[in-house]
């Protein structure tokens, strides 16, 4: 089976079982995102918990090896911004980008926010004005840096 | 003059005047995040804070209306996107953009975070491995409602 | 099975079957492009509108779960343009749309027509040189709004 | 001048005039969505309309007869497409377009909606959870017709 | 059956049957230009001549509804533009378009030539240096016209 | 010059001096399509033609040896295909195209309608249901013939 | 079957039976590049030629007509482009397209190399530095030329 | 002056002058299409035919420094593809690419034809049914080598 | 089987297998950065070396035709640039490509490195600061050369 | 001025002042590679050898604090491809790039190589078969670190 056959199986398979997001991170005592992400293709899955993953959802147990290989990351962008909810958030970089850019450098200096030594989480706010969703991203700044190993 | 055209000049009368955006956004008394895109060209600015920037970045006096005009917004995205320090803002979306969204739909119910009742910060946060960048996306929640006026 | 899949299902029943959207809409007592849209997977539906429907289109029961789901919204740009009912729409926002963001601008302040608090509706109306197809987009304005929950 | 360097112009000059659209609309007792996109360059102005918005805007006097020459017209969509609030109208229709391409055939034949025997409205409606923009959409049903003139 | 699917069975039986598109627009009585594109999925085959076709092309009975259905019309342009006899076409609409726009416009005034209200012909007519391929575009003169059925 | 300011320069100064294409092809005793393509920078236009052309639109006369060098022919699709007039044209090989392809080989055999052996006409034939634009494409059936010179 | 499928099966089968291009084209007594450009979907096979074909790669018989149906020709270029071997083509037009364009004008006058009355050769020339690949691309020259059959 | 700037000034000059690239060609001593590419910004050229070509253009003598550099290479391809003359190359490409690519691995095995160590003529060659224009392309074979310099 | 499909069956098997690609490079005695490439679908595979590798991977026997086959090379660069490990690759070109082409330009002259006459090696070496990945591209200078075999 | 002009500004200057990169990276002490790319408008350069290049160039004194500045990295991918020198790295990414990925993975664990903590080299290698070009990439390992500084 492809990954991406699997990931669609998933979703699938989550949907008929009515089982949440939460409850699979629950299971595996993982963070929501990182447990979504993981499932959607995006994380490899240790074996312990994707033996746990693979029972609660009732995939076929031959699937724990290639939920443990490292994936093909990302999104195929055409079809993720077609989508009103997830096109907000690229909105947000549109407007914003820039000038998070000007503001990493005059923090920080001249570098970037990781991707990779990062986490990603999100909440709900009550507020008076109605509940509110915020998103934090945070990793780690990494300077430019010339550096050779030889 | 044009909109961009302005906003060139602003880039390049900051780097030339040593201010900081920190600096611009204590004299208008507004968030930086704020501060630094409405001078990249995504927001109006009112008169009175137009004028004042307009006097600290040595601007001609005739641009105050043009400031407080409302912009096309947006950024050209094969631009924004091969600069780095950029890409990794898109990068962290396009790696948990569909976790998200499963998760905005798991906590909330149908709908979207806006990105219009919305605000951005960034911060500096000390950690052992080194420091982070920490960047919150803060936007009211919208459920799909099928509301008429008429 | 994959959302998009049972889209082409309904699609074909549909025809099949010879049931008009309307009588679908009837049958659900929802407004008749709310039901169009929510069955090419544009909006989750309930479960009780969903077993009627089923049912009309002679579906497979099991889909029920499937068609309550948030789907992922959005039409692939390139194929729908390339219909010229289609087409003249987009067209009508390549002639109009920077004069409709002037005049949202002019008559409500900064800010956007929300496209989630929203309505559409389309009615057939007679006139001396033919009828004449008029559609309405009902959206409530959203001004810019720089709030945190924070 | 080239027509897009002429709209530039009318851009900036009714800025800095602080003028409205409907003063202008107004002063040629035209349609304010017409007016508009006129001015934007979509439609070719008569005379005398013309040279009654070339004093109000302060244009040069020899830009009436490129003013009334059919322009070529449409946006440049990326550009269109990145601002918010053109936008949503774009979102409306990548959610509904295919739901009324199926209710202009169920309710009408085959055939389209014109974008040219047409006419487009906004209105601000008041509703009790807020204002809301009203968007009309109205041209005439044009069925598909076999016809030959030779 | 997805009505692409329907084309390309069409296509296949129509060259396993050794019958001419022009067999079978005389079987059905409609021009061959109408009848080609219609069962090359561009418009809806009424049931009488639906059925005279589904007959002699030996496709199964039960595609006479779809046959029937309103297409999604246009063809993938990168797929059609890349074959030498279509591309002619665009490349004559490259070279000559903008001077028929201009001559449309001094012509009959601002306004276009339907495409709906339109038929298409093709002729072979000798000449001393070689027959030559005649295609004639007739379409109704549509004139901008601001009009409102409210 | 370049030959696309060139262009540019003759669209302005034909709307100033209010001459019309079909003048200009009556000055210079050619067909008003050949003439309008040749001015638009799509033929090279011989010295005597070209130096009555220059006369009736007031270019500099040093322009003549340009507008007789042989052009990069071609328009930007882009922006041709977002002009409603022009639009039309490509729709209608959007949906005829493929059954134009069909015909071509099934009248002629397998080959192409050369753009090169090839005039183009329009006309505007009355009707009782209103005038009409009939556009003629006329070119040269060339075959695919496997020939060597050497 | 479609062509395309029957275009992987004749690459599939030529492999495994481990016959040569140059063994096909003898066997049909056509030159090469033809028939290899033939078996790849760019040509139809007159009926002979396709029965010898056919067997030689151990077809199935029914795909005789198939084979001689007018294909619809040409290469996804992005796929094309993806190969080393293949790009070095294009790169030649890229680096030299232009020039060559210039001195078909200069040598011939206003006009192309047709692709149609065409033939392609490829030669293996030992050389001191090395054996040489020399294509030779061979096309009638059709001069511009405004002719009308009506 | 950036290299392309002088490359328009070159194609104005050459046919203001009235001077043939056969002229240029023989004034330096080179081969015809080299020297047209390297005119057109394709190839360095050496100082002392630089300066004979600056002479014979009537070019600016400082651009001989800017004539000798390493250009970058290429063509915008958008541009190239829409003049007839130099699509019909691309299409020859489109159409015998994929056999070309068969054949050289067929007659040299895996490698390419290089487009470095190569050159490039083009003849016109007289045939009964009219002149041809005959284009070689005769680049060295290269085969894929793994080799190491370490 | 399709090349494509083959790979895909390669991907799958290796991690069922638990095999890493060393041990198929050393089962081989080729280098393994040739091996995993030549795997994954770039490189011809000879004979010998083909059936080590079906054996160890468990492939079906009749795939070592179709792996001795020259493949269409490349990757679908979408695809590709969206996971970060590959992406973080490509940036280092975007942001240090032309600084290559000026020093190869300086240190050799006018031509490239070879990516056919080419190594690549990627090593592990260790750092106070952590590990680095080493990447080493070695290919021939082959320097522009206008070299003729006729 | 706008970097990208000073960059055209620098490219020209250094022509015409015939320094070479090597020469200015002597001047300020630094690797070739980071001064020309950081010339080039991919890394800031300090007030003090901004100066020394400013003066070794000829630039106007007052670009030293535009060059300090962080600048908006990476190329116009468009542009930079098509240039054979620059292709043959992209090439070489397209042919080796997903076996990096695996090689990466199967020596390091999930991650990427820094493209920011990163240092890149190239030599000139003498070889018996020619002299070589070895461009090497030197990044630190990143291991996916799923770090949260709240």
């Amino acid at each position: 089976m492809h990954r991406t056959e699997l990931t669609e199986l998933i979703v699938a398979r989550r949907i008929e079982a009515g089982v949440t997001w939460q409850d699979l991170a629950d299971a595996v005592d993982r963070p929501v995102v990182w447990t979504t992400a993981a499932l959607l293709g995006q994380h490899p899955i240790p074996r312990p918990e994707a033996e746990v993953l693979v029972e609660k959802l009732g995939l076929p147990t031959d699937v724990v090896a290639l939920l443990g290989a490292v994936p093909v990351r990302g999104t195929d962008r055409d079809v993720a911004v077609s989508d009103p909810t997830i096109y907000r958030l690229y909105e947000a970089l549109a407007v914003y980008g820039p000038a998070l850019k000007e503001l990493i450098h005059e923090k920080f200096g001249d570098g970037i926010m990781s991707a990779i030594n990062f986490s990603l989480d999100i909440d709900k706010v009550p507020h008076d004005s109605g509940d509110r969703v915020v998103i934090t991203f945070d990793g780690k700044f990494l300077p430019y840096d010339w550096v050779s190993g030889r």
